[in-house]
């Protein structure tokens, strides 16, 4: 496909397919940006396995699962999440991720956003535009 | 079930089901909030058939489809969606949805926000919490 083509047809009107853009990496704990609105970002991400605790003092932050499992640690609860389930943590609650085999996520959360949140982690990751 | 028990699982930590919610009701053309973070809202709503052309000055909207298929007619061209694919429209674009089927989709825009925005119709409708 000719640069020009592949640029349209990344464009699209600005559509975006999820299981396309899935498709376009392997990294995890990696979030990618796949639409902005309102000062506000929807990335992808795929997870697995544990995460680090954290807490956005000034976001809340929605998970919504599309594939996989993943389970939200809570102080005192934890919320289970399947395909088609999605969670609002609220700013300032402190959770963990964990992802029961590899597990297909979208994000909802402010621009600027930082993964780990309050802490600086080895898995603290830029996020590149898809 | 008990309405403390309904209260109960109804909360289970916030969490959301799609499947479940869209279960919760049958009136087209009326989103329902089913979550708020950041002053921006999440709903959920049925389509079918032709919505009124309409704008949102202050708004950028975008449309998840989770089932059927909706094209949304801009000025000079439509954007095909079919499940998994979604669009942002940005504010103060003109856009007329229109559902082939039943079709099930997820919003997320700012709070406030009117389904047919500049426009006063019929189809005009209050936001109903699920």
């Amino acid at each position: 496909m000719s640069t020009e083509a592949k640029h349209a047809s990344t464009m699209n009107h600005g559509k975006v397919s999820l299981a396309e853009a899935f498709a376009q990496f392997d990294e995890q704990w990696s979030p990618k940006l796949v639409g902005e609105l309102n000062g506000q970002h929807v990335k992808l991400a795929k997870l697995e396995g544990e995460f680090v605790r954290h807490r956005h003092d000034d976001a809340d932050e929605l998970f919504l699962v599309l594939n996989g499992h993943l389970d939200i640690e809570l102080d005192e609860e934890t919320v289970a999440l399947d395909p088609g389930e999605f969670v609002v943590v609220p700013r300032g609650v402190e959770h963990r991720p964990v992802a029961d085999g590899e597990t297909e996520v979208l994000l909802f959360e402010p621009a600027g956003t930082e993964n780990t949140g309050n802490v600086d982690s080895e898995r603290t990751a830029d996020v590149e535009r898809l």
